[in-house]
Formats: structure tokens, C-alpha cells, sequence
């Protein structure tokens, strides 16, 4: 995946940058200001692990393009996403059948990086997230991913149903994870699929879930209600990657 | 697995308890003390998401046991850890084969909670971690267990690889993670097993890989260097369920 470097001046623009999720990499502050909305600002940084420096006014005068800083600027990435139909391409390109994730509202930006980093490795072709509500591509996503945000390409969609409709015209399979599905190893997982994965509290909502062609579970033993997100889709991911090397 | 209520009273011994990574749930600090031995307790406690209040010298008074709070009181649980024999024993009331996972040196809480939430849903009998450099059961292990460190049992050994040896000696084969194994679908995994999963950068030392039996890897695609430490134990572990079930 490819990165911008950008750079965002201005206290209320840095503040949301930060609220927004946005990778911020390095914050630059006027020595001394120690202000109400500075504190802000510091407050996430430090929540973030962004690292600050702090700068003198003529330093960061220098480093201004705007020339508005406010005692304020960060440096930052900005993420490209991805499109479905560069997925395809890759899975074309490679002479394989297609294998996508998507991420039916992932909120925690670990889970999101770990998901990433193993769909890369399990050869996936690209993982799929909504606009709405799901986190997005953010800093911690990134380091989580173990670089692997880099070479997978990411695609945020409007409506994951409408998408599972479109690919299925392509000649995908769906099949999402389900506690009261089938058993995963006794379900065909070969051939074009898209791996469906749920909300980490709530699962896969019922709107996606209807959309799929199968709904896989992972066995389980124990008293615990079920395995963490990324665990969940390590493991039905390698359930698929077994039954294509079979 | 049991835990008990403690309090903790006195500067250091709070100070102390937040660097040792003990689970503390609560803490009460006299209203305008502002000086660095509190400061410094405050930032830990910031650090670790723990609930703060300010209260004032009577209230601390009150609740004192020791009298000498320094202005500090901490309220915490104290996990306790297992006996590898106890997971023996539960394999055998269950009249099920040992499974155990053992982890070498797993530094980070959150991958230990959800490997300890993986054991419990894999039927696995216990968790093995050594007493030395990993992290032990914080407030964010049991957090990201979801519960299961209430019901899988997990020791503390001073030796993994004298532990592996005992075990042998109990019937038990050890597998251990090793990205340069034999792909894990050709290793039989049935059978009284112990996994053992290496650490997050450095994977599975040399001394305890000598001890296993078998190294098994996860057949990997893609550009990067390995999945997380949790996805890879519930990847392995999932194919030691679907051998079983076998």
C-alpha cells in the first residue's frame, strides 16, 4: 500500500487528525505552550505513542507551509486505499483464484493490523473493510500489521452486501464465521472465496451474513464464548489455505 | 483460576506493584499531593488504564489497614497460578490426552490473554509460561482472556525446558512453532502434546527448541516475516484439534 507524507498545521486540524484516527508519526510544539487546547493535543499524542518534540517559534516557522501553525504541526501518513478490482487483478496476475477477507465492522485497530499482516501471509488478495463505523487505515493499524499494510491491498466499501453481490457475479464464494455454522472442515473451501469475519462483540451482522453462501464455525471445547477476532480469522484462513493446498 | 482481593498501601509498594505488572483495579491517592513519588505513581497507573480517585486524609485513614499509607492505597487482585500437575489431572478426569500450550518468553499482555482465551476454546489443559522476562497475569491479560483465565489453569516455571523434559518423562510429545519446521499438515499431532509458541521478535529459544520433538511450521505466502504471536498458537492449535477430531 502506498503513503503520503503529509503535514497538518493548526491546532484544531491537528486535533482532529489525531480524533480521526489519522497516523501522525511526529508532533511538533512551541516550547512553553502549555495552553488548553495544546494539553489536548499533547493528551493524544501521548495516548498514541506519537513522539513530540518541542521546537522554538522561529523552528517552526521554518517547518510551516501555511504559515498559520499555532504553535502546532504534525507530520503524518495518509494511506492509500485500495480498490476491489486491483484484488482481482492480483489474484489474476498470480494465476490463482481469487481470496479476499472482509471485515463486517473490525473496531479494534490491532485486531484490524493482525488480520492484515495474516491475510497477507495466507496469500490472501486483498482484505475488504466498510466505510462506516470499522476502523480505518491509523498508525497503530499499520505498526499491528507488521508492515504487511505495505503489500495487501485494503479497500474501504460503502456497503459490504452490495460488494459481496458484485463479487459474486465474478464467480466468488462467501463463507462467513459463524458459531452455529458447519463445522469448517467440513465445508468446500476452495476455489474463488471471500472470508467473511464479524464485529469482535457482535459477530457477522445478519444483513451480511444472509448474503453468504456458507457460514463456517471454528469447533469449540471450553467455557469462554469465542476466540478473539484475529485468532478467529487465523485460523479459518488456514482452514482455507489447507483445503487449496489439498 | 482463583484470585484474591489485595490492598496496597505505601508509596513504593504501590510504585512497585504497577512496574511488576500486578493487576490493580482501583487506586486512592490524597487529594493535592502533587510530588514526584506520586507523580510517578500516577503516570503508571495512567499508563495501565487504572481507575484513579482523589480522595481525602480521612477516607484514606479509613480505609488503611497498615496506617502508613503515604498518601497512596491500591486496590488490586492477585491471580494465582496453577500447578503443572493440576493440568495433568484435569486432562485425566476429562479422560482426555494432555494438551498443553507452553510459552516461550510471550512478552506482550494482550497476545498472552488471547492465547490463554485460545487454550480454553482449543480444550487445551493448561498454559505453561516461564517465571523470568515474559509477562505474567496483569489486569490486561485477564482483560484480553475474556474470562478464560478463570478456567484455564496457567503455571509459572522457573525452567520451561527442565519442565518439557519432566514431561516427557509423563508420556507428553512437544511441537514447537518454527518457521523452518516441517509444514505442520505432515507432523502427527495426536496424541499427549505440549506447543510450545516462541517469543513475539525472537520465536522459540534454542535451548527449548533442543527439548522438542518435532518443529512444525504454517505455511506461509506473501512478504512479510511471520503472523502475530496469538494467530500463529491458534493456527497450530486448531491443527492439533482438527487431528484429534480425526
Amino acid at each position: 500500500m502506498k503513503y503520503e507524507e503529509q503535514t497538518i498545521e493548526g491546532r484544531n486540524a491537528v486535533l482532529e487528525a489525531f480524533r480521526s484516527g489519522k497516523t501522525i508519526d511526529k508532533l511538533y510544539v512551541l516550547k512553553g505552550c502549555q495552553d488548553g487546547p495544546v494539553n489536548s493535543i499533547l493528551r493524544e499524542a501521548r495516548k498514541r505513542g506519537t513522539i513530540v518534540s518541542f521546537v522554538t517559534k522561529e523552528r517552526l516557522d521554518q517547518m510551516s507551509e501555511t504559515k498559520k501553525h499555532q504553535g502546532v504541526i504534525a507530520h503524518g501518513a495518509v494511506y492509500a486505499y485500495a480498490e476491489v478490482e486491483d484484488m482481482l487483478k492480483l489474484a489474476e496476475e498470480k494465476g490463482e483464484s481469487p481470496f479476499l477477507f472482509l471485515l463486517d465492522n473490525i473496531e479494534d485497530p490491532h485486531n484490524l493490523g493482525a488480520i492484515i499482516r495474516t491475510a497477507n501471509l495466507a496469500g490472501a488478495h486483498g482484505v475488504i473493510i466498510p466505510k462506516r463505523r470499522a476502523v480505518g487505515l491509523t498508525a497503530t493499524v499499520a505498526k499491528a500489521s507488521a508492515g504487511a499494510i505495505n503489500y495487501t491491498p485494503v479497500a474501504k466499501v460503502t456497503n459490504l452486501g452490495a460488494t459481496i453481490e458484485e463479487l459474486k457475479e465474478r464467480g466468488l464464494w462467501f463463507v462467513c464465521a459463524d458459531m452455529d455454522g458447519t463445522v469448517m472442515y467440513e465445508v468446500d473451501l476452495r476455489g474463488p472465496i471471500g472470508l467473511v469475519i464479524g464485529n469482535e462483540g457482535e459477530g457477522v451482522s445478519r444483513l451480511v451474513r444472509e448474503k453468504c453462501d456458507y457460514a463456517a464455525s471454528i469447533p469449540v471445547k471450553g467455557e469462554i464464548d469465542s476466540l478473539n477476532a484475529s485468532v478467529a480469522a487465523g485460523v479459518l484462513a488456514y482452514e482455507i489455505v489447507r483445503q487449496r493446498m489439498g
